[in-house]
């Protein structure tokens, strides 16, 4: 949901609380010039720039990387290169909801593997899976839950298929995968500038891979498929490091200091890798479940705060995640549940 | 060809030569503000205000119209539904080369029906195609050709199945086929910001269908396709017609000027719709044909002019596509044909 009025407290998409790098500003002003004149040629058709600048940052050869518009459209070319109907998709439940939709689109079959309570990495059912493709969200979506390296090269030996991980919060974790591409061929790791670099309105996300998985989500994708000024904006958020590794750290504060607040109302919350957090909430009196989850959420959408509820599945339904906002909106959060706790039926 | 270093007349991708409408950049600079704060957001996801403005410009209602991060995407898109392995796409020959490359990514079948040098409409073959969809470019490109919106009803009449009229080029037509939606729920007409309106680099196109058709794309599309920059920059581009009346016009007086010149000197040039030209160059000696037509295009690239050729059909293999610049570079053009014809072997 994205409202479209003033006034709320918008905590449901997981998008960055702080602006962009004030480079970005100015790159886009200086792309777009006096008189636009720049706009109306067509851009580079390979994101050539940014595509050398993301290789140098991530230690890989300019032939390892492909940008898309959003890294929606990275998850798309994978599920037309590697899915179709006669082959299988991997995916968890729960994780990123756009895969199953991507995968019925390709008219696919899905093999779906549950995570328990836990939350631990199922590594010998994905190993065995079967599937050409296993799509793995790490830190997992909804629940913030980060997988460790050791976990991820175990599956990458014992899996035969491609296992993409797509590590669109993998800012706010303390490992990612990008230094298993050496060893591991049938890995592609997938990013978003949408989430910790404050960009999901310019909409530019990549992936890294062997140069022959590259080649093929290539040939699939449209030519021009990232605009002029998304590729500036871009490449000049990948060269501020310096002012993202400060609102990473703020929001990674701002997240484990809510985490911490909030189990000590005694209600479980999943330790978060991710720019969110996932709740279980309980009333005044103890009660947990679903229609608990559903009575917050909508005491947090009266007060015009928004987070998000995931009712279809067991694991989920009793949780909100919230997105981490600013020292602002988290206290209006914690306050609209003190109230809930006070006053709700 | 998109060269990286200065100092080329490119003239080989239709670009328009003069820049948007000044009232683009005062709307990207004003959605950038002062901090960017609005690029962390995720953009309208039905880019909610253009396809209003779309719909309101263009008679129709808003379920009519779906917005594409370029036309690309929206020709894609229509493949992604009405194509696959078994239905056959119809395409003429010659038209825009990226209608087989997409039906080829789905596995799909083509109907291919030649024209003859006449470029006249082969309203009967396309009737009797048997293609579940049939795509054709109107304005044709590469040629320039302008059909009637007689002969594009007389299909629709007679035609079973899609019919999309890829109109790049229609702001430069004597006609368009918007005004045959209302009586034929068979047609898909498809638009792009990236010629008349100057706006390559953003990427905004858009197609314009019945509803059932629309939503059926709709379905396909990814969320979140176009940009916060590009959906503000095309309605900007959208809200000011007489900026684009005025350089449309200048266009077309520019185009209509050489191509009598250029049909002075014996050359065969097709009567354009579109912001190029369609020319067969002719050696002093009155020679022409492939060979003429790739001398003329080396000799334009030694001296840094870019336009392009069309080697790979009998149709187009001796002609060259010039893309109508400013009156500067045309003269620069002209110039190089007249040297060309003193000094080429």
């Amino acid at each position: 949901m994205q409202p479209s009025d003033e006034g709320w407290i918008k905590l449901n998409t997981n998008e960055c609380p702080y602006p962009p790098s004030p480079r970005v500003v100015a790159a886009v002003v200086d792309e777009v010039g006096i008189e636009g004149a720049s706009l109306r040629r067509y851009p580079s058709p390979t994101s050539a720039p940014l595509r050398e600048q993301i290789a140098c940052i991530q230690g890989v050869s300019v032939e390892q990387v492909i940008v898309g518009n959003g890294s929606d459209d990275i998850l798309n070319l994978l599920v037309r290169v590697f899915g179709g109907p006669e082959v299988a998709t991997g995916l968890t439940l729960p994780s990123y909801s756009l895969y199953p939709v991507l995968v019925a689109i390709q008219d696919g079959g899905t093999e779906m593997i549950e995570f328990d309570r836990s939350m631990r990495l199922p590594v010998a059912r994905i190993a065995s899976s079967g599937a050409t493709a296993f799509f793995l969200t790490s830190p997992n979506a909804p629940t913030g839950v980060g997988f460790t390296n050791v976990e991820l090269e175990a599956v990458l030996r014992e899996f035969p298929g491609i296992l993409v991980v797509d590590e669109a919060y993998a800012p706010f974790a303390e490992e990612n995968a990008v230094p298993l591409l050496k060893a591991h061929r049938n890995l592609v790791v997938v990013r978003t500038l949408s989430k910790a670099h404050a960009l999901a309105g310019i909409r530019v996300g990549y992936a890294l891979a062997d140069a022959e998985t590259i080649g093929l989500l290539d040939r699939v994708r449209d030519s021009y498929n990232v605009n002029r000024l998304s590729q500036v904006a871009a490449a000049a958020a990948l060269g501020d490091a310096s002012y993202y590794d400060a609102i990473i750290g703020k929001i990674k504060r701002t997240r484990d200091h809510w985490a911490q607040e909030w189990a000590k109302r005694d209600w479980f919350v999943y330790r978060s890798s991710a720019n969110f957090l996932f709740v279980e909430p309980r009333r005044a009196g103890g009660e947990s479940g679903p229609a608990v989850a559903q009575s917050l959420f909508e005491y947090f959408t009266m007060r015009k705060i928004l987070v998000r509820t995931f009712l279809s599945h067991a694991l989920t339904a009793s949780f909100l995640r919230i997105s981490v906002g600013t020292d602002d909106e988290m206290f209006a959060v914690d306050e609209a549940i003190q109230a809930w706790l006070t006053n709700a039926p």
